[in-house]
C-alpha cells in the first residue's frame, strides 16, 4: 500500500479536485457532440463548428492548467498526484487530438467526408460520453462503482471497433483512391481520427486504475 | 541516494516482479523472431503470421497490467516504482511499435518489401533479443552486470545502424519512386520500424539507468 | 505544500543543477542559430551544416545523462526530483525535434525551401533563445523572475504564430501543389517544423510551473 494511501486514512480529504474534474468531463462530452456536428456539416459551415471545437478545448486547458497548480498548493490529494496528473494530461490529449483531427479536415478539405470519418467520429463522442460519465463516479472513491467500470470497459470496445473501422477503410483507400493527394488528404485525418480512440481508450485504463487502486 | 535505496538496504526485497519482467522480455524476443518471420513471408501468408505478432502484444500487454497491479499493492520494490514503471511502459510500447509496423505492411500492401524493411526487421528482432538479456541480468541487481550493460550498448548500436539503414533507403525512395502511392506507403511503412528501433533504444537506456543507479 | 519543498527550507541546496541546465540552454540556443543558418544554405552547404545541428544534439544528450546521474545521486534537489527531469527531457525533444526537421529537409531535399519553413525556422530559433533567457534565471529560484515569466509568455505567444503560419501554408500547399511526390515532401517537413514549436511551448509550460511552485 503506497504512503499517500494509507495517510489518507488519518486525514480529511480534500475534495476541489472532484468538481474540477467533472468540469472536464463536462466540456469534453461538449467537444464530442460538437465533433459530430462538425463532421456531419457543409463545408460552408465547417469553419463556424471548428470554432466551438476549440473554444472547448481551450477551456479544457485552463481546468487541467487549475488542477495542476491545486496539485502544487495541497500536500494530501483524495489520490496520489500521479494519477491525478496523468489523467489530466490524458484528458487535455484527448481534447488536442479532437481539435488537431477536426483541423485535418479544415485544411486539407478533402473532396468528401467518407462515411468511415463519421463513423469514427460517432465512436469518439460516445466515449467522451464514457469518459464523463465514469469521472462523475470518482467521487464514489473507496466503493468500487460498478457503473464506471462498466464505461471502462466501453471505452475499450469503443477502441476496438474503431480500430477494425480505421483497418478496414485504409485497405480500402489504398487499393481504390488513385489520386494520391486526395488519397494522402483521408489517410492523414483518419489517422488522427483514429489515434483520438487510442487516447480515449487510455483514459480508460487510467479510471480504471485508480478505481482499483482505491477500493 | 533516493529514499527507496536506504530502505532497501533494511527490508527484504519483494522479488516477484523479476519474473514477471522475465516473461515480458521472453514475450518480446518471441515478437522479434515473429517479425522476422512475418516480413520474409509471402503475401499469402502475411495475415496469417501477424496473427503471432498481435497474440504477443496482447500477452506483454497483460504481464504489464500484472506489474501494475503489483506496483500499487506492494510497499517496497526492489527498483525505485517510476523505474519499474517507465520500463514497463516502453516494453509495452515496443509491442506495440512492432504491431504496428507489421500492421501497416498489411493494410497498405506495397508491390514488394524492400531489402531495407527486412534489415531493419532485423535490427529490430536482435535489439529485442538484447533486452531479454540485459532483463534476465536484472535480478543480479546490486552487483553491476557487465553483460546487461553490454546489451544496452549494443541497443545503442544497433538504433544507429537503423538509422544509417532509414536514412540512406528514404533518401533513395524519394528519388527513384515515381509511383506516389507506392512511395507514400514504403515511407510510412518505414517509418513506423525505425520508430520501433528508437523505442528499443531507450529501453536501452532505461535500463542502463537502473544498473547505475542501484550498484 | 510538498515534502521536499517544506525539507528545502531546512537543508542546504545542491546547486550543481543549474550550471548544468544552464548549460543545455545554451546549446540549444546554438542549435537555433544553426537551424536558420541552414535553412537558409544553398543545397551544396546543407550537408555541412547539419553537421553542426547533430553536434549540438549529442552535447545537450551528454548534458541531459549528467543531470539524470546527478539526480539519482543527490537526496535533495533544488527542485523536485520530477521536475527537473521533466524539463530535461523536454529540452532533449527540443534538440531532437530540431535535428529530425533539419534531417528530414536533407533526405527528401524538396525542389525548394517555403518561405513558410524560412520564418518557422526563426520562430524556433526565438523559443530557443528565449528558453536560455528563462534557463538562467531559474537560479534566482524563491525571488520571482518577471524575465522568466516574460519569456515563457513569449514561447507561447511565438508558438501561436508558428501555429498560424504552419496553417495558412498547409492550406496554400493542399490547394496549390499538384506534384504529390514534392506535396508529400513539404508537409512533412513542415509537420516536424511545427512539432517544435509545440515542444518548446511546453518547455515554457514546464518553467513557468516551476516558476509559480516555488515561490
Amino acid at each position: 500500500m503506497a504512503i499517500n494511501t494509507i495517510l489518507s486514512f488519518l486525514v480529511p480529504k480534500e475534495n476541489k479536485f472532484f468538481p474540477l474534474i467533472n468540469n472536464i468531463g463536462f466540456v469534453l462530452n461538449n467537444a464530442g457532440k460538437a465533433l459530430i456536428e462538425f463532421i456531419n456539416a457543409d463545408k460552408e459551415q465547417m469553419d463556424g463548428l471548428y470554432v466551438k471545437i476549440k473554444s472547448y478545448e481551450k477551456e479544457a486547458d485552463g481546468l487541467v492548467d487549475t488542477v495542476f497548480v491545486e496539485l502544487n498548493n495541497t500536500f494530501l490529494t483524495p489520490f496520489d498526484r500521479e494519477d491525478i496528473q496523468l489523467l489530466c494530461e490524458r484528458l487535455d490529449d484527448t481534447l488536442d487530438s479532437i481539435n488537431s483531427s477536426s483541423k485535418r479536415v479544415l485544411l486539407f478539405m478533402p473532396n468528401y467526408i467518407p462515411e468511415a470519418a463519421i463513423e469514427i467520429c460517432n465512436i469518439i463522442s460516445a466515449s467522451c460520453e464514457a469518459i464523463y460519465i465514469a469521472l462523475k463516479e470518482l467521487k464514489t472513491i473507496g466503493k468500487k462503482s460498478d457503473l464506471a467500470l462498466g464505461q471502462c470497459d466501453k471505452l475499450h470496445a469503443l477502441e476496438h471497433d474503431a480500430d477494425d473501422l480505421y483497418e478496414e477503410y485504409m485497405k480500402h483507400l489504398f487499393e481504390n483512391e488513385h489520386d494520391s493527394v486526395e488519397l494522402l488528404k483521408l489517410k492523414e485525418i483518419m489517422q488522427e481520427l483514429e489515434r483520438t480512440t487510442d487516447i480515449t481508450h487510455s483514459v480508460g485504463k487510467i479510471i480504471k486504475t485508480i478505481i482499483v487502486k482505491y477500493t
